[in-house]
């Protein structure tokens, strides 16, 4: 960083690329080495052997649960997932609310009235006991919420959470009212558990950035999920899929990536911001999605070989691998996951990391407030008469 | 900054101070003159000539308008500032929830509400002209929507905006419902004019992060809200007047105010993290609240003075300046404003400046990503069996 200015002052990169604006033992994302981990175990690891609530208790605790912690945990998650007294009512105005698209900017009422309702305090000398009951309160009710907009919208009633289905299951559940198979069960917890925590994403910098200056977990919550919504954050696995929809069949796909790829067009689903290798967890959702099979799952894997080819050839030097959101759509079709709940399924999953940061966050008193450099036209200059 | 972990990244100080995250032609904060600027012009200076509607084109078009843009921009605000369709429903629910001080949850659902409602989209390559739109119509609607609320509350119809009366005449005659006088009118009006922005405050640097994503106006505003509901943020005037409430007349002013920095306790309305001189917000107020007059006002300058010498006498060294927030309480309660508008006051002359941020951060398309340091147990370590 440049010093300029004042002494005081230091110029930090574009969107503070690479500087390090907090400790963290919450995990890390080791892009050159495509690894990223959960607090010390590999996310990876993690999402192939535990169950979501362990992954929870990880994060928010600190440890992977005892048998007795893990039954006290899914206690009270399942408390937790009870629809808020009074949230039905504005859920419906809510519902009504905006296009397909627009489902996490209905998601953000939803948790910004709840806030409001059930009266979150500060995070601000708050006991961090309190601070991690309303984290739960979120973690157990957002799947709730979104599924019960998703029905309202469709003009169906919404469903209670299956707590003893564990966190995948009772998601399943509640979008389709139907017991998911055990195969779908298993593979959407692999999906969640891996999408629980990603390093210092935009969403997550909002949310602790919200934190730091002593707020409520709702408005930190509200925060992430508008970042979330923006179209450079990522998190769109509906947007992969489309383009599958669009090749069709294995056959079409060596010609289909060849014009994209010539005509400079961007592919969908490849390419990551920290990744210099095949993303993690794209492997992980793979090796998922070919152990259930089918037509899409082959489809996508020669859509896959076709690009990596074609971009070897086409455009040497510029390796792009494929990234989470291009498997994490195709196994959430083959599970039976509405498209527009592709995000939803993403956010259900990731508020469990948001508010393992902003936990983390919360114990740091130091308000991020930044400097600018003014580039305008001499200050103070005369008023105009 | 300290180079570490590899060559590439480099520590911030704790929450980026003095850390220059974007380049800015909005204005600029001078701790150390006791000076701040909207675009090249003086605030100070501005607050005392201009309307708040002057200052509104200044900050969202970068210039002071001509007679034609005024009447322009005063036209496009009374028409943005009507009730969105279907709002006033959701508004009872929201108006029920919460208590006195919830004021920031509620506008932040009533801004989330809407903006699903109207079906805000991202900023990421919008057109500047579409997103000066969204927050036009925000700046327009968020005092119109909290007047609503508090009247709600209040078992009261809310009444519509009077722009013909000017931002500060509408909104006292919104919260109170009677023609406020003329000097109140242009004593809000220097209020909310100086209010409108100052620097990168932890609210408009959420504002940025969010934007940097590409999210719509209305999810940075709704991140701007959260942040600013933070007790660590500054922005609650009432806080202030309390203290002089608990001191009740001047006489008693000495010896409170030696009691209570003698036990080494906090005074509210005094102290800043950028100004190392008066709060140049404070001596306008000040001014303008001798303007007025009364018993209060010479309370208010008593404590002020018996706090500065109090402070140079007990704590020497520790020198304290009355800030923004002691003389806004002040002004706001000799114009009539109920105690728990003060912050929602604030809100409505701040989201003027959160909207030229995003404005200027929506022409950049570089995310907000900035790295951690992990420091928890080396990774990865074998999962527990």
């Amino acid at each position: 960083m440049t010093t300029e200015r004042t002494t005081q002052h230091v110029l930090a990169p574009a969107g503070l690329k690479n500087v390090v604006v907090a400790d963290t033992t919450t995990g890390d994302v080791r892009g050159e080495e495509g690894f990223y981990h959960f607090r010390q175990y590999s996310a990876v690891e993690l999402a192939r052997t535990r169950s979501f609530e362990d992954v929870c208790h990880l994060m928010l605790e600190g440890t992977l649960p005892t048998p007795e912690e893990s039954a006290d945990l899914q206690a009270r998650l399942a408390d937790a997932s009870r629809m808020p007294h009074g949230l039905l009512e504005v859920l419906l105005d809510v519902a009504r609310s905006g296009p397909d698209r627009a489902s996490l900017a209905r998601l953000r009422t939803a948790v910004s009235h709840l806030g409001a309702v059930e009266s979150f305090g500060p995070t601000y000398g708050a006991p961090a006991e309190q601070v991690r009951a309303d984290v739960l309160r979120l973690v157990a009710v957002v799947p709730v919420v979104q599924a019960a907009i998703h029905r309202l919208r469709a003009g169906l009633e919404p469903l209670p959470a299956r707590p003893e289905l564990g966190a995948a299951g009772s998601w399943l559940w509640m979008l389709r009212g139907e017991e998911p198979t055990e195969e779908h069960r298993r593979a959407v917890t692999a999906y969640l558990t891996s999408t629980v925590d990603h390093g210092f994403s935009a969403s997550t910098f909002a949310a602790r950035v919200v934190t730091s200056a002593g707020s409520d977990v709702a408005s930190a919550v509200c925060a992430a999920i508008g970042t979330f919504a923006g179209p450079l954050h990522g998190g769109a696995p509906d947007r992969a899929l489309d383009a599958l929809d669009e090749i069709g069949s294995p056959d079409r796909a060596r010609e289909w990536v060849r014009e994209r790829v010539g005509a400079g067009g961007r592919i969908m689903g490849f390419g990551h911001g920290v990744y210099r290798t095949t993303d993690p967890r794209a492997a992980l959702l793979r090796d998922i999605a070919l152990e259930i099979g089918g037509p899409l799952v082959d489809l996508a894997v020669r859509v896959e070989e076709e690009v990596v080819a074609a971009l070897a050839e086409l455009k040497p030097g510029r390796e792009l691998h494929v990234n989470v959101e291009y498997y994490a759509g195709v196994v959430m079709e083959l599970c039976g996951i509405p498209r527009e709940m592709f995000t939803p399924t993403f956010a259900t999953a990731r508020v469990v990391g948001w508010g393992a940061h902003i936990l983390e966050q919360s114990e740091s008193s130091k308000i991020f407030r930044p400097a600018a450099r003014y580039v305008g036209p001499p200050a103070p200059a005369p008023l105009p008469t």
